[in-house]
């Protein structure tokens, strides 16, 4: 490296194998990742998972250090779901207008810097946020609620490789603009002109990137890297509930900013409380034109209809599972039970509603009646959580009380307009852990206006349609019009499968087909898994296109005739 | 070709070296065409402006034969800007949802189509279109009012390059998606679970494509290729002055799909008239997805602001001259000059508002003083304008009465707050021709209220600035705030030129440097010039890069576990 070379360049050296490798693997969508999903010691070394440990407890209890300008009080009230006790972690409350001044600032030599030394600072930024997987898991196990392994991956190599998708497409979009081009030619009969042209890629202005509280990074690092690699800097707000995991890796981006010389302003945290919501101020000051959301869908809907800014947003729906027939029908029921249970339901990928044919699922070559389904159903939700450690591992805790009263109240109206067939209740020996075992119901299927929305927890109601085909019309239909992010179909028809995939692509939704073996069938695989597609009310950002990142930068150019 | 193949696909290949090259240009932004743009008979042969011309007037006093559905009446009042005769051609006036109805129906097989049959029938499209080039000529000339061989080029080459340019952005877009993955990995300790992926791009929905007056196709065709090569319907909705290019435009695409045995209703023409507008039926129609449109800055501020669809636009701006330096003045003076007068200043790159140092122009060794300039400006105008053949050439005729309203109404205005320096008058010998040439007036740097918008006409506002910085402050400010599609600049200081590069690219628009020896400075080449940037509010619509095709369609993905 060259004394007067940026060292975001030299970074982009060291890590480029890794980026065009994530670039091939955008193309080609098969499996890969550079990042360690599991926790072994392996991997890690005998003592990183205590470390992590504690180097999370050191957090607790104090002020988090992040030296931020516009601080004007500390705040934070984060509760573990897990112990029930006060973090006393405690962040700085900025003023937004603060937190904008200082972004403009640092802007100035961001905007300037060529894409490929943001790209290999956003690359560094992945590297040291991989580093610290440990200390997130567990600050996102005490937030979010997630279990152990759930964070580990949640919050370390699977978002990181979500992260490294957007950036690789970032890098594919500006790689397509030159920086400068020499244009010759003539004009009527005269002499041949030459003009050399320049294109700047330039960024659009602030992003605020808002993350949701029961998986905060997965949808964050997308949207920090599409941004912060197009050249816009970001605002981070997390959710009021899951501050630290977001706050420790705009700590590390901080520190990597500063590291190659640029100004850690570009990345700042916005933190608010439930009772001073801070959104609205940035959706009102004309310098922020990016907004990133992750969260409900009825703050997503008004963004996505009334901000003035571009916005990616992903929300809800109600995913379904269309049971048809099976091979094996306690392995699809398993699966399906998995999905009901793991985290408790709180994905944007968990399986909801469940259609089955009125004559029953066809398992082999027996036709199994859906009374027997549902029960059969029932009884594997029970053997996930039948071992009290397992079941912690695989449902984790539930990020937030207000789950507790969605499952109470949406049990009484299914025990009035259909029937319950498992009610929720805590884990067993879970201790001062807040949980709830899946609540599974009957409806019929004019209930819509209860199965209609997400219930954002372990829920999954079942409605018998009159066939296949209804089943599938019904499930597809609400994808379309209410939003879905993730369905399941279940069929040993080649025909019927084909018809699934044709339904659904109809209503904009992805759909896996006979997901079995694949556990979690909820999982979703960067640089393969497209996620939202913008077709249904489940959002716009599909977080894996060039879609999600081509608008963040425009090119404006200049042209300079040469003398003849 | 094999008997089942379809013949887009056939089309594909055969066109596939000039799609390939077309990619690389895009890459490059070095010259090339493969369109010809010149007239002239060694290209096309001795009868082929006659045959067109014929063609042309063959086509006048009669209903203009186009099979769509919904008529409810004919329609058609154009009226040659040359002859100031009528036309006489009259459209079929469609009922707006007959025409979606129609364009529904037409959907189904081509959302269906891969991208690969798409796009060989629009390079096909485009090679019919350009076959046509001589009868377009004619009539974008009588109902633009465009010179001949400017309509000859603006109708022909320049805008099916920017056409082909679209449709190379579209096929790299969608490239970027395979059709199918294949994903294998292990879950946990389980043995490989084998995914097979598959990939759709599915389009938004029906695009309405919004033309404008005086530049029929050149904007255009870039959102019709990128909206049917990503599977988009499209309804085109001319101005209701400058119909029969359109129409014809429309009469050969809807052939082309007939041919490769596509519904031709994919393309359909939607007429109005100035009494009864239909675009907001359109916009208030939810099978609408896409609005793609040139004209005046109120409708696509309102369309920016309040369209629920995806909106791209090209509207207006006040483009600049900074006039700083040269090495021959008179050589930039004929350039500027030659902007005002061609097409009499409706463009959307002419120069409008020149910017001076007080201090006057440096002419190589010499300051000229800021009168000296304005006169020979004058005289620079009056010299492309003094034979009476050439200028018809050159300025050609006005598309609009009311642009002879608005000279005047300016004059008046110019006449009370500054100095009008040259009168707006016929050219000579203009017969019946409806023209203008220029107005040139200076106004005080205060007259922002003046010069801060664009007047579409032949119009040179000259400011003089406290120095050349303030000049280029000046310029770039309005650029910025106001909107500018191209500004130029003139200085032999690099410095300066520096600077100029980078006040412009802050306000988000192109500028061209010392533009002299390229004629006419307004032009902008495709797969090398950027168009609008979205950064100021001349408009959102690039035409040229990834972000003005990447959302006009989602990738909906599907993913079958096979078995084991």
């Amino acid at each position: 490296m060259s004394p007067s070379e940026p060292l975001g360049l030299s970074w982009l050296a060291q890590h480029r194998p890794r980026l065009d490798r994530a670039v091939r693997a955008c193309r080609e969508r098969a499996y890969w990742s550079p990042f360690q999903e599991s926790p072994s010691r392996r991997h890690w070394g005998e003592t990183a998972r205590a470390d992590g440990e504690a180097a999370y407890r050191a957090l607790l209890g104090r002020p988090f250090a992040l030296d931020q300008p516009g601080e004007v009080a500390q705040v934070g009230t984060e509760t573990s779901p897990w112990t029930g006790e006060l973090l006393g972690v405690t962040y700085p409350r900025a003023e937004p207008s603060r937190l904008l001044d200082a972004a403009e600032v640092a802007w100035a030599p961001w905007r300037r810097a060529t894409p490929a030394e943001r790209v290999g600072i956003c690359l560094e930024m992945l590297e040291r946020l991989a580093a610290d997987t440990f200390l997130n898991t567990y600050a996102t196990m005490h937030t979010a609620g997630q279990p152990f392994l759930m964070a580990f991956a949640g919050s370390g190599a699977n978002s990181l490789d979500r992260g490294l998708e957007a950036l690789a497409m970032a890098w594919v979009a500006m790689e397509q603009v030159p920086a400068r081009a020499t244009f010759e030619r003539s004009f009527g009969r005269g002499a041949p002109v030459r003009l050399e042209k320049r294109y700047r890629l330039v960024p659009r202005g602030i992003a605020l990137v808002m993350a949701c509280g029961s998986y905060p990074a997965w949808n964050a690092w997308p949207a920090v890297f599409a941004n912060l690699a197009t050249g816009n800097p970001v605002v981070l707000k997390p959710h009021p509930d899951t501050i630290l995991p977001v706050a420790l890796g705009v700590r590390t981006l901080r520190a990597t900013l500063a590291d190659a010389g640029h100004d850690p302003n570009l990345v700042t945290l916005a933190v608010d409380t439930w009772e001073a919501p801070v959104a609205q101020h940035f959706l009102d000051d004309h310098r922020v034109a990016i907004v990133d959301f992750t969260g409900g869908q009825r703050f997503g809907r008004w963004l996505e209809t009334h901000a003035r800014q571009q916005v990616y947003t992903e929300t809800a729906g109600c995913n379904a599972v269309v049971l048809e027939s099976a091979t094996d029908l306690d392995a699809v029921l398993r699966a399906v039970a998995h999905s009901l249970c793991s985290f408790s339901g709180q994905m944007c990928t968990t399986a909801q509603n469940l259609w089955l044919p009125a004559e029953g699922v066809r398992d082999g070559e027996r036709l199994v009646p859906v009374s027997e389904v549902v029960r059969r159903l029932v009884d594997a939700v029970d053997a996930w959580l039948a071992e009290p450690v397992q079941a912690k591992a695989v449902a984790g805790a539930l990020h937030s009380a207000a789950t507790l009263a969605l499952l109470e109240e949406l049990t009484a109206q299914c025990d009035v307009r259909g029937e319950v067939v498992r009610r929720s209740g805590p884990l067993a020996e879970a201790g001062p852990a807040r949980t709830a075992t899946p609540l599974i119901a009957r409806l019929p299927a004019d209930a819509r206006d209860l199965y209609g929305q997400e219930h954002f927890g372990p829920v999954g109601l079942i409605m018998v349609a009159a066939d296949r085909d209804e089943a599938l019309r019904c499930a597809a239909r609400d994808a379309g019009e209410l939003g879905s992010i993730a369905s399941y179909a279940y069929t040993t028809d080649p025909a019927f499968a084909e018809q699934v995939d044709d339904h659904f692509a109809r209503a904009g939704a992805s759909v896996g087909i006979n997901l079995v073996r694949q556990l979690p069938i909820n999982y979703a695989a960067a640089y393969s898994d497209v996620h939202v597609t913008g077709l249904n009310p489940a959002g716009t950002a599909s977080l894996t296109d060039l879609a999600f990142v081509a608008r963040r930068f425009a090119v404006v150019q200049s042209k300079t005739e040469l003398p003849a």
